[in-house]
Formats: C-alpha cells, structure tokens, sequence
C-alpha cells in the first residue's frame, strides 16, 4: 500500500514494474509523454532523466517529479548548465497560483501537471493490462492515507500526490471490462466539453450569466423532443440532476396540471391521488410520490409479464379499482427500458389508457431513451410521441460523462407556472434581453449545474449517426452475450428470449450445484454465487458486473453494456472470468 | 462577430489587436505559451511560428492551428526537414480518439490541444483589460454561429472551433470585476479538482463505484459539523444539487421526524403543517413547501428589522397563532446570510423559541455558512450549534467551483429512513463491505454527481486558515466599499449600519434626480436607473453587479463580493464605472 508521496510510482507497479521504486514506472510515463506531438514528448522525459532522451537504468528513491530535480542536478559543476525544472512545488502553495500577482507561470506549470496526472490516468483507463478496480476496504482505505482536513495549507507538491492517490484507488468507469452500471465509458469529446464546463464555472438560472450554455440547453432540448416526435421539436423541458429528479419533477407538474391549486393549498386541498408504475420500475417513483406528500402507498405497481413488461391489462383494472374508491388518477409512468430487465413497457396500449381515463403519461426513457437514436431499435419506444413527459438520462446509454438527465415536457409553460416564485434578485423584470431565455424558475432547483455542455459537443463530433452506430453496436454485443450463454452449461437465463435492450439477466450455476435438484437449498446455495464472483471479482480488480435480486428470483447478474470500449474479446473475457472465478462454489 | 473557424482569433480581437486577421493575436497565444516550463512554451511557438522563436511579423489570415501547418511548410524543399504537425484535426473525427485502436496519440494530442484553449481562457479570466463578458443578445447569438445538431459528425478542428467560440460569449466567472452573483471567482486548485472529477466520471451512490470521493465526503462532512459545533462532528448529511435542493431536503425530514406515516401516507394522513421563515428568505423554501405538497400558504413569512433579520417576537406571535388554529408548526428555517441584504437571523433567539415549541429549526446558511471558518466572523452564526439541519454552500463564499451545497444534519440516521426505498440492484444486503457507506439511500436522487472532491482539495490546499484569509479579506472590502459610498455624493444606502456579510445595498442617483423632491416621480426615474448602468456595463463588458427592488424599495444595486480575485482597486474601478455609465440619466 503506497504511502503519503508514494502515490505516483504506485501507479506503475500496476503494469508490472512491480516494486514501487523501480524506475519502470518512470519509463512508463515517459512513454506516455512521447505520445505529445511536436516533441514535447522528448522534452518532458529529458526533464525526468536529466536531459537524456533514455530512461537511466540507476533506480531512485522517490517520485519521478522529485526524481527529476535530483538525477537533473547530478553533475559536480555549480553552477552548473544542466537544465533545471523551473517549478518546485514542494515550495509553492494555492497562494502562489493566479490570482496572485505574477501567478501565471507557476498557475501553467501547475495545471499542466495536473493535466499530465489526468492525461495518464485516460490512456490507463482503456488498457486491459490494468485493473478495473484497486479495491480496499472502507476502512483500510482511511487508515492507509491520510484524507483529513487540517488548519494548515498543504503544499502544491502534496495536492498533486493527493490528486494521484485519489485515482489510484477510483473505479476505472471507462475501462473496456466495466459493466457495473448503466452509465459506463468515458468518452473523450465529453471529457474535453466536462472540463470545459468546469473552467466556465457558469449558473444556468439566467442567460446573463450562461448565455451560450442557455442557447445549447434550448438548441439541444429542441433537438430531443423532434427524435421523441413531438411536432417541430415543441415542448418544453430541462436538464436536471439525474433521472430521480426527472422523474420527480414530472410528478410535480403533472399533479400541477391536474389542480393548480396544489401550489398554494397543498395536497389537503385535493382529493387522493394515486401514480401508477410497473412493478418492475425504477424506485424514484416511490421516493417522488414520498417527497410529494403523494405517499408511497398511492403508487400502484402495475403487473409485468415474464419479460418486465407492464400488462396493460392490469393497468386499466387498477385505474378502474381506484376509480371506484373515489380516488384520483393522476400519472402512469411507463418505463422505457426497465433498470433490471431492460425492458419496455407497451407505451401504445398505456397511452390509450391514459387518453380513455384522462390521466397524464409520463415515460422514463432514462435507460431506453438513447434508443431512440437507433433507426433499428428506436420501434421499441413506440408510442413514446404520445406521452405528456420524457425523462431521457444521455448519460446512460449515449455514453455522456455524469450527470446529463433531461426531463421532456408536451406542454409549453406548464414547468414555469408549476414552479415559478419570481425571485426579483435573479429574474427582474426589466432587464435588457429577450426574458424566457431565464430558465431558472422552471424548476425546483437555483442554481443549476451546466449538463449540456458535454451532450451537444458530443453531438457535434459524432452526429446522430455516430450516436446510433454507438447503441447498435452495444445492442450487438449484448446479443453475442445472450447467444454464448443460452445454451452453454453452467448458465441459466433469469428470462427466455432474445434482450430488447442491452440487458442479459443470468445464474451461472458452478459445477457443484448442476446436478442438485431445483429445491429450496439449491435456491439458497445459488443466491450465494453472484455475491462471491463479485466480491472476487472486485478484489482481483479484473471485471465489474451488477448482480440483485428480483421478486421471488435469487441474485442474479445484471449485465448491460454501454461502454463504447467494449468488445466482442471483453464479453467472452466475462464469462471466462465468471467461470473462473465460481467454478469451486 | 466571429464566422465559424474564426472563433480562435476572436479572443485575440479583445485585447487591442484588434483586427482578427492580425498576427498579434498569435504573439499573445505564444506569450502565453511561453508560460510553460521546461522550454515547452519555445517549443509551441516554433510549432506556431515555423521553427522560429519569434512571432513573424507579416501575418495569416487563417486561424493560429491551420497558420501553424502552413508556416511550417513554406520552404520549397519536398521533402523537407521543416518540423511538422503530426496531428491535422480537420481530417480526424472523435472515432479516432480512444477507445479507437491506436487511438493513444491522437488522444492525447487533442485534449491538450483543448487544454491549450482552457489554459489560455483561465489566463484571460484574471486579466483586467479583457471583457468580463462580450454581451450578444439570444437572437444574434444564435444566429452567428451555428449551434445546430446535425446527423453527421464534425471533425476535430470543428470541435476545437466550437470549444473557443463557446468560451469567447461565456462569462469571465473567474475575472476580477465579476461580482454578479454570491458565487465568482474561479479557484485553481478546485478546477483542477473538477477536472480530475470529470476524469473519474463515476457517481457517487455506492462506496462500490467511488470508494475514494464517498470517503472524502464522508471526511468532508464530519468536518464541517464540527465547525457548526455539533460534538464531534456528529451527525449526518450530504452534497445536493444546490441549495434550493438541500433547504427542501430538510423540510423534507423535518416532516417526517413528525410525522413518519407521511412517508406512506402522504399528507391527507397529518394535519395541516406550517412552515416559518423571514421575509428576506430565499425563495426556496416556498418552492420546497409547494413540491412536498405543503403549499405555499402554509409557509409564513415573518417579519424583519431594517436590516433584513427576522424578528423573534413576530415569529413567536405567528407560531401561536397558527397553533390556536389547530395547525402544526413544522419547521422554522432561519436564514444566516440572507440573498439581498447579508443578514443574519438572531439564531439563538430563534433556537430558543424551536426549543420551546418543539419545532425543527433549520439555518439556512447557504450564503452565510462560510464565515464560520473565520474566527472573526463566526460570532454572526451564534446559535447555529442548536438547529436541526443546516444548509452551506461551500460554492458561494468558500470560492468552490459550482456546485458544491451541503445539507447537514444533526440526527443520525433520519436521512437514510426518511428516503430510503432499498433498492436491490444498487444496495445489495449481501455485499463484501460495510454498507454504511453505500450513500445513495440517504437522497432523492439515485444518481448522485461527485461534488465533493473540488472543496476537499482546495481545503487542503489552502487549510481552514486559508478559507478564513479569504473570507475575512471579502468581507474587509466590503467594508471598504461601505466606507467610500457610504457619505459620497450620488450614494443613497438601501439601510444604514456597516454591512455583516459581503452585501452592500444601494442606489446610485445620478446627478439629474439629486435635486428632485422625494416623490413618485424621482421614485420612478430612480427604479431606471440601475437596470441602464446594468445594461451598460454588460454591453461595454467592464464589470457585472446585480440589481433588484424588494418590498417598497425600488431597483438598488446589490454588491456582494465572494471573488477572490477582487481587490481595492477594483472595487474603487466599480464606483468610478456606475458613475461614468449612469451621470447621463
């Protein structure tokens, strides 16, 4: 385990340089400097061995970065004319950087080093020879560096390493073996718009202050709502902090729509109101409905099918039930591409249930949504053109580094009225540019983080198309999974058929269980599998894959792939993996 | 106004250049270039110049990339020994970058190349002589440029192109005469904690996929509980979207500590509940009593001195009145740091009376929360040690980047049972670790952005007595500007007294309206003012300062100063700008 300072050369001993003092790992990052155009590459590593070209053979003892200004100054001439790094940021502090007077120099040098750390870690995040994971236990993880907060500044030296230790030990979400969510892959336009949005450092309430950020918001939402087929891309909505927001803030204008009143009264004003939802959903729904004063008990969760799909069947019996009782139907949520399944609900039948009994139709598209790109796979959404709300998360499915959730709405204005309080400090009325281009006020949130930068850059650079290539290919690949294990030993499907989304539910059974017969013990000892695979999984820093529960089914892996790194060769290393790592339980 | 692949000069034209075709613009690139150690900058500028150190001095008429490929080739030598790009982005598109195959260089070539513009922005940002912002109305911005999406992909050069034209409308959030919003300033140290967030790209609902930043939120928030005076940092809390988010967060909870069945019930279970909070409060807590169902009626505003802070006998006479109607007083949130006038509710009055009528107090010291590191300042929060939830914004007045907003909590345990729905594919009971700190339950949201990290560097980087340096600094200019207007002739304070937080509030009467009689009319004229000298300064791009009326009093200017780049002078250069742009009205 790396010490304070020791963070760096850790790094290396990834990639076979084993021990962290060996100056491997310096040839390593020099090799990743040569990468520079121009030569620059060359001028970095002269800077970390001396002004030679070629890494030393003579080891040191410390960083490379403090390994420079030493094997740099190993001539017995003083003064001497060897090069000499011009920063020593064991020396500098954060009061050195800009705004200080004469900030500048030590701010470049600074950041670029900075950039290096970040520069290295991406080209390492897609290399199959290092690990997904460099899992410790919460606990080992606190005692092993030191992460408090003291009165005294550290210096720069020590930011960096703290920068470097914080990455040893993250999750590697772009590596091509990371399917633990649904949000997997880093991609590199979006990195870039990321860290752009960062050193814009903006508010997205008014377009005073962000106004081009305004612009992509109202140019990209435009965009989306014409793919969901709303006519002209009409409508309204907004970036929010994820799809339980989106999904909450739906709830909130729908009840809106339904009895304004609610604004001001509250929910004693109006009679009880019941959301329905599939069984399968997503839990924000539940957690909304809490929030809202709804109650979670005013959910009804709708049956699903074999597949997760919900059974529209059921859905006009329950409205009808609660009809019956006096209450109010508000809201059907449908869900575009279920969270476990990745299943899709029947959005024609649910929409002509909700046109019948007048109730507004929401659907979470937040996992399936970015299959509406897809000319081949968009069929599954359909109906989705008649629903009064979309949540659509781009940093599921299209790749979008987190967060990027955006919530569609039919109705033009109905966000604004819901939430509008006419906080005079940020929307005054007598400003001198065109007023609705203030969003602030459609949502619950202030202040309002910049999502879209990073959806409409990567839109730029790859197209639709490069979007739609992107979802076909992992649905390929999702295909090519479901085809291996179908019918191989060892494995059994959690549902029959072909995925309509890239998600591929199974057992692996090990070798010991396959002749046991299907009774509660077997139950009991398959439940046990996933969580051992996982856990090993994670310990060896190979792989990641989801595994749950679900109803009356014992855990399960959950595989989805949305990680545009992922390859034919990386489905069949997961399933090698899996057999590797379960076959003695 | 920039065409498109013209946006690189641009920037140049603000800094007297002037005409985006001359090579000045080149020369300023390469000043900055020459920041970089290690002979790095001589080597971009050889790139930029064809070999040679020196700007040339006949110029291009084509952007400084595109220049540098043909420079660099002029010699009539085929094949020649003149260094070239090895990278032309015109020709590669973002299917060349990682996780392409080879995809290494070019990788890395291009997001230095975007490191490159976002150096050069960061350099400008703390710049007096560029623009804060160079204002275009909504329709001319979005028609100079074409910000459409289209089906087919951009190349790189494109890419890069809208990356420079996005940051040339963007506002200088970082500049030294930004003052607009309680947020300015851009620190280096939390951008590049940011950027390394966006690198990590993970999310922070389980300890699984961010074992590092859960921790360091964990850390994080134990610290800043102990500086609010709970013993030993006790308690709970979290990072939300935003202080809008986090204040509704804690009605949230305080409903449900009263009333848990509300989680299931909803509201048509419990009695009508009524919230308290000053008429200076933020516009959030209505917001947040409409979303939970409350309603905006049951939220009662009470009433405040002249200088902005509720009165404790109001708030006593209103909660007893309330309850003689049969109504149950939930919550009384007080403000520490009000939006418009920096006031400071008398907390421990207020915690007095939450004490005697058994009501959950919550401070919401989204602006105000800052002064508590500083050991001259804290006093202003006497009593927030007793409220129940505290809401602080470490993005406002500590300088983080956006966002960054706690919500903290002193009960531990209420979060996770007031929100949680269990669910299974994210918190698997049967997981290898311990699962206090899988976090995700604690919220609304399921996805959860790493807010953390940038206030955890910059606390590092700077200690608790550098937040304090800063702060206190703030608050002197403040005091400085108070002092200069306070008597000046033109200068009408909003209210009297030296100002407690960085708020100072006031009008500016130019010199028509002095010898006018107070009256309608001079009202009237009055109320035009600030939103004109507005207008001017945003069109001209000097400085930003926001302006509203409240209550009777009608637009005033509202200064507040969080930038750290902010000094004497340049609070002196904002009463000399007001009056040149506001002496003709």
């Amino acid at each position: 385990m790396a010490s304070p300072g020791s963070g760096f050369w850790s790094f290396g001993s990834e990639d076979g340089s084993g021990d962290p003092e060996n100056p491997g790992t310096a040839r390593a990052w020099c090799q990743v400097a040569q990468k520079f155009t121009g030569g620059i590459g060359n001028k970095l590593c002269a800077l970390l061995y001396g002004d030679s070209e070629k890494p030393a053979e003579s080891g040191g003892t410390v960083p490379p970065r403090a390994a420079t200004r030493k094997v740099a100054c190993t001539c017995d001439q003083k003064p001497c004319s060897c090069p000499k790094p011009d920063v020593n940021y064991a020396f500098l502090h954060a009061t050195d950087l800009l705004p200080a007077c004469d900030g500048e120099r030590h701010t470049l040098a600074f950041l670029q080093e900075v950039m290096n750390i970040l520069l290295q870690y991406v080209v390492k995040s897609f290399d199959r020879t290092t690990k997904v994971i460099d899992f410790h236990y919460p606990n080992e993880l606190l005692q092993e560096y030191n992460w408090e907060l003291a009165d005294q500044p550290q210096n720069l030296e020590e930011i960096l390493t703290n920068c470097q230790t914080t990455l040893k030990y993250a999750i590697k979400t772009g590596h091509p073996r990371y399917f633990n969510q649904l949000s997997t892959g880093l991609d590199m336009v979006g990195l870039a718009a990321d860290w752009l949005t960062s050193t814009a450092n903006t508010n997205m309430f008014t377009y005073e202050i962000a106004p081009v950020f305004v612009l992509l918001e109202y140019v990209t939402l435009k965009k989306m709502r014409e793919i969901v087929g709303w006519p002209g891309g009409s409508g309204d909505g907004i970036f929010s902090p994820g799809g339980a927001i989106s999904n909450m803030y739906a709830m909130l204008i729908a009840r809106y729509k339904m009895f304004p009143e609610v604004k001001e009264k509250g929910m004693a004003a109006v009679p009880r109101l019941i959301a329905f939802t599939s069984e399968h959903s997503h839990f924000s729904l539940k957690k909304g409905a809490a929030a809202l004063g709804i109650g979670t008990d005013s959910v009804i969760l709708i049956k699903c099918d074999e597949r997760g799909k919900m059974i529209p069947s059921d859905l006009e019996r329950r409205i009808l039930e609660v009809k019956q009782k006096g209450f109010v139907p508000f809201l059907v949520s449908a869900t575009a591409g279920t969270t476990v399944y990745g299943a899709f609900d029947p959005l024609l039948a649910v929409a002509d249930i909700c046109r019948k009994y007048k109730i507004w139709m929401h659907v979470d598209a937040a996992w399936g949504g970015g299959l509406l790109m897809s000319q081949k796979h968009k069929w599954k959404l359909s109906g989705v053109e008649r629903a009064n709300s979309v949540t659509w998360n781009p940093h599921k499915m299209m790749g979008v580094p987190l967060q990027c959730s955006a919530l569609l709405v039919r109705e033009e204005g109905l966000m604004q009225s819901c939430n509008q309080m006419h906080a005079s400090y940020l929307f005054q009325q007598d400003k001198h540019y065109d007023l609705s281009y203030d969003t602030g006020d459609k949502a619950l949130q202030c202040g309002r983080h910049v999502d879209v930068f990073k959806l409409w850059l990567m839109w730029r650079a790859k197209g639709t198309t490069g979007f739609e290539a992107h979802i076909d290919k992992c649905l390929e690949l999702a295909e090519y999974l479901y085809n291996i294990i179908k019918n191989r030993e060892g494995y059994e499907m959690v549902f029959d058929g072909k995925p309509q989304h890239t998600n591929v539910c199974f057992w692996y059974v090990p070798p010991s269980l396959r002749t046991l017969e299907d009774n509660e013990e077997r139950m009991s000892r398959l439940s046990k599998v996933a969580p051992v695979i996982k856990a090993r999984m994670m310990e060896q820093g190979t792989t990641m894959v989801s595994y749950q529960p679900l109803g009356d089914k014992v855990n399960f892996f959950r595989m989805v792939i949305s990680n545009p790194a992922a390859t034919h060769q990386d489905i069949d290393f997961l399933i090698e993996e899996i057999e590797r790592l379960g076959q003695d339980l």
